[in-house]
């Protein structure tokens, strides 16, 4: 796992990602470069929702849409960097059906408030944490040069983004039951990506 | 009417806002700088949060994104400028009960497709307007001299954003039906406003 994916906690460091990215989920990525790119702009455009989403339902949380505002933008930025890409290669943006990741995180969130928020900001940092380290692996494995570049390019702010939606959980919670859920959660998170999803996804 | 929220179509123009503000609003307004800031940054949130809903519902259509996720951007800029000068003075987001307005002009979105889709840009155009009409107001009548200078800045953005709003709609759909819609939901959108909502608001 990429060190980068782990803040600093005191003495020790969290672990976002409890299992690599196998080597599997490479090559069928690698191989299905457009799928990838159309679905990692579905990723991006999502991202952005789910920040936008948050500034909605917490409208009122002393410097939050401070943060997740501008994270939004960068994440908008990227959607529009990856169409264009996609554009430039004659596709456009269409519906891709999702692989069960997304759903299977959202389902483990809290339903009840405060933790349903602290479970928000570790699922779309984990989120995060997983684009990143396999935005890495696409940046060092992609036969494409202007998709390794891309790639490159991204994940310096996908790796900023995660610690956001750290320091909002951090900022807000007690350590010790943050710590216990990013751990419940990031469980969840690796198990969901144990069986490969066939469907070539980000996070298939 | 300001002329700019006047698209030109042929030789005539086309007309987004039938009724100009009262003096009422202006007053109304100016004696409220803060209630008026707080929910103009609510309105800049709801705006990124619109066009990110278009993008989400017509995902498939060419050439909607691409101009909508530099908008919402756009948006969240304006939301985070607004948000600034809140913070500098004392104060934080926080809900505001909206006025009738939005609602009233969300009622009159046909249901069906695919007029749903053009009265949809045409209701967003039409905020555009309306909001870009109250700012040059507020521009102009302020008696603070900062947030004169923040509603002249914003504007020019938001005198783009309906022209975005109408492209769309000209690029989709019959000119005919696009004028009898606009000028269905014109009226709906002046006529929101002709009793004045008691709270100060940028839509009241």
């Amino acid at each position: 796992m990429d060190n980068s994916t782990s803040p600093i906690v005191g003495q020790s460091k969290i672990r976002w990602l409890i299992n690599k990215t196998s080597e599997d989920w490479i090559n069928l990525a690698i191989s299905n470069p457009m799928e990838i790119l159309l679905d990692h702009a579905h990723c991006e455009r999502k991202a952005a929702g789910v920040a936008l989403q948050l500034m909605f339902r917490y409208v009122s949380e002393p410097g939050l849409s401070e943060v997740l505002s501008p994270l939004a933008r960068e994440e908008l930025e990227h959607f529009e960097r990856v169409l264009s890409i996609l554009n430039a290669r004659g596709r456009h943006l269409q519906k891709l059906a999702s692989p069960p990741y997304g759903s299977i995180l959202a389902k483990n969130i809290c339903k009840d408030e405060p933790i349903r928020m602290l479970d928000s900001f570790l699922v779309a940092g984990l989120i995060e944490a997983r684009s990143h380290e396999r935005m890495t692996l696409l940046s060092i494995h992609s036969p494409d040069l202007e998709l390794r570049d891309l790639y490159a390019d991204l994940l310096k702010s996908e790796a900023r983004h995660f610690g956001v939606y750290w320091k909002l959980a951090d900022e807000r919670f007690d350590r010790n039951i943050l710590i216990s859920r990013l751990e419940a959660l990031a469980r969840v998170e690796s198990d969901a990506l144990v069986e490969m999803h066939k469907e070539p996804r980000m996070h298939s």
